[in-house]
C-alpha cells in the first residue's frame, strides 16, 4: 500500500489532533521544517498551544469548528488514537487525514489491534473477548489466572485495567473496568519490555529507530533506555516486527510497537500509530528525531535514518517530580524537557529528562 | 560583579524583545524548560510569534505596549543589540532587564566596544573614530589603506560598512555608510575567523562552547563549524579571552565574540551580547544548546557545561536557497531548521543545516 503524496513545501500548514505534550513537540518539530502548526483541542490552556501558530479549542463534537480547522489546513495527524469518528468524518472531507484512519480504527480497539497482529503472523498474549460476566467467566476457563481485564477502547497509562488473581475478583474488576467490552489478557511472564518507534512514509520506505528498554510502574512509563540489553538478532527481529506492523497497516507517519521479550521470543503488546512516549529520547540523541520523522512523513518528505549519536535513558516526571525540576538542572548530563502544564494532578506527566551519554570522540 | 537572580520557577514568563529568528529559537528553548515566553516584535509576522505563547506586535517607541508587556513579564531579554534606549527606559521601571544595559551600551558601539575591549587587555584591529570628511583623512593617514569603514551603531551582517582601498574611494565610502558617525578599521590579514559563545550565570560562573571556525561571504556568515582547525592551546585562548568579556562586562546570559587568528595571535574583531548564528550548530550536537544556556543564565539555573557529543557543521540557508529545504532534507545527515519566514529576499537569513559527524559508538 502506498499513498504518493505531493511534498508539502515550507510555508504549509499541518494540523494537529490533540494538544497535549505530543502535540506540542509535533508542533514544534512542524516549525522547525519551515510549517505552521494548527492544533486542535477542546482545552483553551492545551501545550501545545504555545508552539503552535493556531489553536482552535473546540470540542471534538464541534462540526463547525471541525470543518473550519480542515479548511485552513493542508494535512490533518493527530497524537492519540481515540478521536471521535465522526469528527473524522467532519475532517476528511476537506483534508487528508495521515496516518489514515485504518491506523486508527485497528489500534483504538484491543481486540481488533490482536486479531490484526495475529493475521500478520506476529505473536501476542493469549487473550479473549469480554462482553458480560458468562464471557468473562468463559474468557477465564480458557486463559486462566492471574490475567489483566482490559477495556477494548479508550484505555492509557493503566487506565480501564484491571489485574485479576482469584475467582473471587471478577464481578469487582468487572465493575471496575465500567462493564463495557473487554479483553480477557494473559498475564505473559517477560524478561525485558522494549519498544520500536519507526516511521513509515508514504513512498513505504521505513526506518526505525533503535529498540528503547522500558520499564513501567503502575501501568505508566517510568524509564526508556537506549540501547536495550538484548542481543542484536533480537533487537533486529524487534525492527522487522515493526516493519511488518507499519507495511501491514499501510501506515504513514510514526508508529510505535511495545513487546515483551520472553522465553519463546518477542510477543507484541499493544501499538499506538503516532509518536510515542517510549520515543522521548530520540530528541536528545537523533539528528532526525520521532517528532521531525513524523512531520517529514506526512509532509511526504524523505525520511531520516533513525540514527542516533549517543546512548541515552530517559525519565518521566509524573505529577509533583516537576517541581524538582530546577534541582535536576545541577546536573549538566541531563536534557530536560517540560510541557508547560500549569495544572499538576498525581501521575500527570508533566515532563521528561533524557541522560545523555556520549560516545567517544574521535 | 554578580547578580544573585533568584531562580524563576517554571510558568514564569520570559520577555523577549525581538522576533526574528533568534527569538523564535530562545521561545522554544523557554517552552521547554517550561517558561512562557512573550515576544515583542513590531512585525505581526514575526518569526519568533510561532513558537511563543504571547506576541505584542507593537513598534518600540509605543511606551504604553512596553509598559504592558514588562508588567506581563518576570525577566526582559534581547535577540537584537540596537534597542532604542527609551524603550529600555519603560521596561526596566516594570522588569529586569538580562543581560543588563551595560552590554547593550558598550556593544551597540563599535568605538566604545573596542575601547572596552582594549581596556580588558585584548587586542583589536587598528582603528580611528570618524566624524566627517576630515577625520575620515586623518584617520586613514594613521590606519592605511586598504580599511574598513563601519558605522559605529546599527551595522549588521556587512550593513554599514564600506571598504575603501584607493584615496579616491573616500568620499564615495562615506556617502555609502550615510554620513554618519564611523570607525575607519586597518584589514587584519587572518589566518582564519573563529568565534566562542559563551554563557555567565548571575553568580559569576561562564561555560564556553568549542571554538567555530566561521566562514563569511560579503559580510554575512556563511558557515560554522567545530571542531575549528586550531592548536588546543589556541582554542583555550579563545575560551579564556571569552570569559574575560563576559566577566569585564558583568554580562548574565550567552554573548559571542568574534576573532581573526593572525599570526601574531587572536584579534577580536566583534562581540555579541546575546545567541549568535555562530552557536546554531549547539542545537544539533550539545545536550544545552546556546539558546537554553541563555534562558538559564536569565532565569537564574545553574548553566550546562557546554558540552557537545559530535563533530558539526552548520550552513545558513540565504534568500532563495531556503527553496532547496525539502531536496537537502534528501541527506539523512543533515538536520534542517527553518525560520517560517514567508517572504524571500535575497540574503536574507531563511533558516540553517547542520551536518552532524557522529564520534564512535563504545
Amino acid at each position: 500500500m502506498t499513498d504518493t503524496l505531493q511534498p508539502l513545501a515550507p510555508g504549509a500548514t499541518i494540523g494537529i489532533l490533540g494538544g497535549g505534550q505530543l502535540g506540542r513537540m509535533l508542533a514544534t518539530a512542524a516549525a522547525r521544517l519551515g510549517f505552521h502548526a494548527h492544533v486542535y483541542d477542546p482545552d483553551p490552556a492545551a501545550p501545545a498551544r504555545e508552539t503552535a501558530l493556531h489553536h482552535t479549542a473546540a470540542p471534538y463534537d464541534d462540526e463547525a469548528a471541525l470543518r473550519r480547522f480542515a479548511g485552513a489546513v493542508d494535512v490533518v495527524t493527530y497524537e492519540f488514537e481515540n478521536i471521535p469518528p465522526a469528527a473524522l468524518d467532519a475532517i476528511e472531507r476537506l483534508a487528508p487525514i495521515r496516518p489514515s484512519r485504518r491506523s486508527l480504527v485497528i489500534t483504538r480497539d484491543r481486540l481488533k489491534e490482536k486479531a490484526f497482529l495475529e493475521e500478520s503472523g506476529l505473536a501476542v498474549a493469549p487473550h479473549a473477548p469480554v462482553e458480560d460476566m458468562a464471557t468473562l467467566e468463559e474468557a477465564v476457563r480458557r486463559i486462566g489466572l492471574p490475567a489483566i481485564l482490559k477495556t477494548r477502547e479508550l484505555g492509557y497509562d493503566g487506565k480501564g485495567q484491571a489485574r485479576i488473581t482469584t475467582p473471587e475478583e471478577l464481578a469487582p474488576c468487572w465493575e471496575a473496568v465500567g462493564r463495557v467490552p473487554a479483553v480477557l489478557e494473559a498475564v505473559v511472564p517477560f524478561e525485558k519490555e522494549i519498544s520500536v518507534v519507526i516511521a513509515r512514509g508514504g513512498d513505504g520506505t521505513t526506518a526505525a529507530f533503535d529498540p528503547a528498554e522500558n520499564l513501567h510502574e503502575g501501568g505508566i512509563l517510568r524509564l526508556s533506555k537506549v540501547p536495550a540489553a538484548i542481543a542484536p538478532d533480537l533487537a533486529d527481529r524487534a525492527r522487522a516486527m515493526a516493519a511488518r506492523v507499519a507495511e501491514a497497516l499501510g501506515h504513514v507517519g510514526v508508529l510505535a510497537v511495545e513487546m515483551f521479550v520472553t522465553q519463546s521470543g518477542l510477543v507484541v503488546n499493544e501499538i499506538a500509530p503516532r509518536v510515542h512516549n517510549s520515543g522521548h529520547w530520540t530528541e536528545a540523541v537523533c539528528p532526525i528525531d520521532q517528532f521531525e520523522q513524523h512531520i517529514r512523513a506526512i509532509a511526504g518528505w524523505p525520511l531520516g535514518r533513525g540514527e542516533r549519536i549517543a546512548d541515552a535513558e530517559m525519565v518521566n516526571l509524573l505529577g509533583e517530580e516537576v517541581l524538582e525540576a530546577p534541582r535536576l538542572s545541577r546536573d549538566p548530563h541531563l536534557r530536560i524537557h517540560l510541557y508547560g502544564k500549569s495544572e499538576i494532578r498525581p501521575d500527570r506527566k508533566m515532563g521528561h529528562h533524557t541522560r545523555i551519554v556520549p560516545w567517544s570522540r574521535g
